[in-house]
């Protein structure tokens, strides 16, 4: 993005006369945008020399004292207004709910079971959808010239003007995923104009995890930063974890539809139908799933192309469907009957993030022909959705070493038109299981600078086991990092501000502005307390790296004070005479800088 | 590097005769060379196929059950015939040491202290030095065209011809730092044509740290990989400290002078001289350091440049640098007495590492006027130290967002003639104090793909305190990362096998495997533990992400059965339709692989 598409809205103001104690570091404010039920979050931090920084939020109205929230009830349908003011969508009684969708068998001795209509108490509503299936798509509101309220609430998120938005979901290099059917969310945009932004997983297994867990996994990965969470459950209880994510979410949630598929059919592939399939769509796009993945590209020519690598196919989708394909010998079901889901899709405005199937799990297979044929294919199914309006990003790999990286990004915008790239990763060595974050998170930074539009995170846990809190944590940061970086390297205007607050910060010894910036303040605070706990430290012109006797900048401030006005070499000169008799004057004490 | 450099020696064979106990997945094997004390050691990981891994090992003697380790005796100093051999050395009485090397005043009441000569119990011996002052450094004997046992040594370590090596060093493209006053090396090559390599930095401060601890820094620090230690020691003992590190360092010990010389005179930069320093360096030479940071290239015209900073002069030394420049108004003692420092190092074989005593300390910094001028000083200084004999090496940046961090390295390598560089990261963005490990292990990784040698790693405490052993640990790790992603985008040879042994693992199941080929087999194992415990998940085919059900690449693995040996298209078209009818023979189970 080129400074000159920074655009600030003149009724950009913060909406600071809350009440919101200002005591904390930080506090949740307010952009207001054209309409009054347009006020867009951001986070505001104080600084002790009385300025404020202002950072985008993804942490939903859990941060703001002033909303009373409670993950029985959901949160406030912010867009509702919206959708329902377009007046193209119609409520209907929507798809009956049935046991198995929560992987109960009808065999079950535990066939008593409640209300699966019920499960979410919160919100007895019906589904809603494009009225004669029209698309009610941000893509087709943006191609006929429309900007949406969306349109303008991500543009102020974004500090962009609404029109460069319009334009770039209109041409296909951005989308707005927001299901008709999750008014809950935020608006947030991905494509390779705007911030990069950062998927974490969460889901329960058949071993682990409670529907509490999963919510507070949830609203604990925005928390730090997450801008899309995708759901990737396959134990029980799959809907009724999903009804719960989805009505306090603030942030757009994906799926993997074909997981939830497979328990229906009791794990087994070649059980598994184009109808099963459709009926999965359709249940999980009532809920108001945002975006699904669509492993659509795994054709039945392909998977031979995989037999000699090493690591075959580690897609768990990519795998379902090469099991369906190699156990029926026919074409996927899912690439037979494309256009038939881009309809259904399209009435919902469900985003379709087409699924590298046969990414590779290993560097030995990065860059492959199996690999490549899938994407090719991706290229042939985007231009397709994108005839039915349906917003479309593409998925990528997975682990490829870092002289292979450019080439996935650039083969991927070409093939598919510039639509957002979307990958997981990718690592950049395999020597490391249980740093896989790391690993991944150098890859992440590099191909989004190249042009990502999202990340997908990767925890430590990584080929080990299912992530816990601390796990979820580790990876949003490391992927937030990586993000960030990108944005810097892209320019992205307005990024670089965040870094120079902090930079200032600590070379003015403000500590608590430094912990108050940080991007995990707790662990900067803990981290520097462990040495110097005592709070005069958090005052005090230097640090642990060298002690109270040389720690600080001051030597640099000096040079600043002297030279900072007027640089030209005579002034820098006489100066530098000066300030030698100043030295002296001042007992010659020198402060030394905190790291060598 | 290309494949053609690849090179074995016909005399490297396992000496796995030496009865290691092979249970524990791993031993300590080693290499043989041309004479019989020339074994350069290795860590075999032994896999449950049976066949072994062979990884390059920093851990010294310390993981050899057949060598008796006791660090009041030091390591057996292995190199000491080799020096003697060369017949260029002599001992000689040695700087007298005195009570203020350890930071002890003349005057303090602990006056009556233990005789500094004998600090160290296990080696009371002369230093040595070049005979007539003779250049006795292994670039002067590459240039004569002599291959020495050091650099028979690190050839076989880096497995290309010990000629590659003679010439990497001869062209001044590598070093091999060696001081002949610590025989007690294992000889490691830092050049960007080798393996990329890791420093960790460790070192009391005048708040904290034992002796005791920085041994065992150091030591912990080369078992997870560190292929060079600095020690940074700032408070009291810093001779005797030094002594302990250097005496029981397998890999070579890096040191910035000036740090002791500035506590020599109790913190007063502008009491600094010409004299205390050459005091300082003749002390540390004679103790073995095998390389010194010294930050000649701060000069007083640079100083008013980073007046505008953001963050000023970050580094400890160019700011000691600094302050006496403008408290004196002259040119920096360091700068106008290099070649007489040049004399000093050739005559131990002391490498340079020219310092970066204006590199940006923050993205706001990066890339500017002050850093790129003390660049070509640097330049300068390097052709001087050459025609001196001296290896030398550049110190670089820092923090730098990554679309500026090519240039570092290309100007570098323009203007220091292909020195190596040695960079500290960078760090790509300031956003994330407590994770500055991963925000310069991005750009760390990147620049060493780009040719950068060595990577000075930096801990998660990074701006915040201390280092403790988890954070050098931490830090050691992730800079392992960083140099192994690079070793593979440089196509160096062999370096994927590692990554192909650990994949191939992950595909068959081998979970033992994965852990002990891992870079941290202790937390990939406590990782896996947590989930699945039980020792029999060890050698399931399936990991807690899918549970039991699901997991496995057994369709891969099948589809590979079939096809593997004849992939063309009308075999795996007839490997198809067997395929449909085994499945259902088979039950239809499908065997779903780890992740997605």
């Amino acid at each position: 993005m080129t400074a000159s598409d920074a655009h600030t809205p003149a009724s950009v103001e913060a909406n600071d006369t809350d009440g919101t104690p200002r005591d904390i570091g930080w506090h949740k404010g307010y952009l207001s945008g054209s309409r009054p039920d347009l006020r867009v979050p951001v986070r505001r931090v104080h600084l002790t020399n009385g300025r404020d920084v202002t950072l985008y939020d993804t942490s939903g109205p859990y941060t703001d004292p002033n909303i009373d929230t409670d993950v029985r009830r959901g949160l406030p349908p912010l867009r509702e207004n919206w959708i329902i003011g377009r007046g193209d969508t119609e409520e209907y009684a929507g798809r009956p709910l049935r046991p198995e969708d929560d992987g109960i068998k009808h065999t079950s001795p535990r066939g008593g079971l409640k209300n699966l209509d019920a499960v979410f108490p919160g919100r007895p509503r019906q589904p809603r959808r494009g009225r004669d299936g029209q698309a009610v798509t941000q893509l087709a509101y943006a191609r006929r010239g429309e900007v949406t309220p969306e349109m303008e609430y991500v543009a102020l998120r974004e500090n962009v003007s609404p029109e460069v938005v319009r334009e770039e979901i209109a041409a296909g290099r951005a989308v707005l995923p927001a299901n008709v059917n999750h008014p809950e969310i935020e608006p947030m945009i991905i494509g390779k104009r705007f911030l990069v932004k950062v998927n974490a997983n969460i889901g329960n297994s058949a071993v682990t995890s409670s529907i509490e867990e999963e919510v507070e996994k949830m609203t604990w990965a925005t928390r730090w930063g997450a801008d899309t969470v995708m759901d990737l459950s396959t134990g029980r209880n799959i809907h009724t974890t999903r009804e719960w994510v989805l009505r306090n979410s603030p942030v757009p949630i994906g799926t993997v539809p074909l997981y939830q598929a497979l328990e229906k059919v009791d794990g087994r592939a070649e059980e598994l139908s184009w109808e099963i399939y459709k009926d999965t769509i359709i249940e999980q796009a009532e809920q108001g799933v945002d975006y699904m993945t669509v492993h659509a590209g795994v054709l039945l020519r392909y998977v031979p192309l995989t037999a000699r690598r090493k690591t075959g196919i580690v897609s768990r989708g990519g795998s379902i469907m090469a099991a369906w394909c190699l156990a029926h010998h026919k074409e996927s079901f899912l690439y037979e009957n494309f256009e038939e889901l881009c309809d259904i899709l399209a009435a919902y405005d469900v985003t379709f993030s087409l699924g590298d199937g046969l990414r590779p799990g290993s560097i030995a297979d990065a860059n492959d022909e199996a690999q490549f044929a899938e994407l090719k294919t991706l290229g042939e199914l985007n231009s397709i959705a994108k005839r039915h309006h349906v917003q479309t990003m593409i998925e990528g790999p997975g682990h490829v070493p870092m002289h292979k990286i450019k080439e996935n990004i650039d083969l991927q915008q070409e093939i598919c038109e510039e639509a957002p790239f979307y990958t997981l990763g990718p690592l950049t060595t395999d020597i490391a299981p249980a740093y896989d974050h790391i690993t991944s998170g150098i890859g992440a930074a590099m191909i989004a600078w190249w042009g990502t539009a999202m990340l997908c995170y990767v925890t430590p846990k990584e080929h080990l086991g299912l992530p816990d809190r601390d796990d979820v944590k580790t990876g949003v940061i490391t992927y937030k990092i990586a993000a960030h970086a990108a944005d810097l390297a892209k320019g992205h205007p307005g990024a670089q501000e965040w870094d120079d607050a902090l930079s200032d910060a600590r070379f003015e010894f403000r500590w608590e502005d430094q912990f108050n910036l940080a991007l995990d303040p707790d662990t900067a605070r803990a981290f520097h307390d462990e040495t110097l706990p005592a709070e005069p430290a958090k005052t005090a012109h230097f640090c642990s790296m060298c002690g109270p006797k040389f720690c600080s900048m001051k030597i640099s401030q000096d040079i600043r004070r002297e030279h900072g006005g007027a640089l030209d070499a005579a002034v820098a000169e006489a100066g530098m005479a000066e300030k030698s008799r100043e030295f002296a004057a001042a007992g010659n004490r020198v402060y030394l800088p905190i790291a060598d």
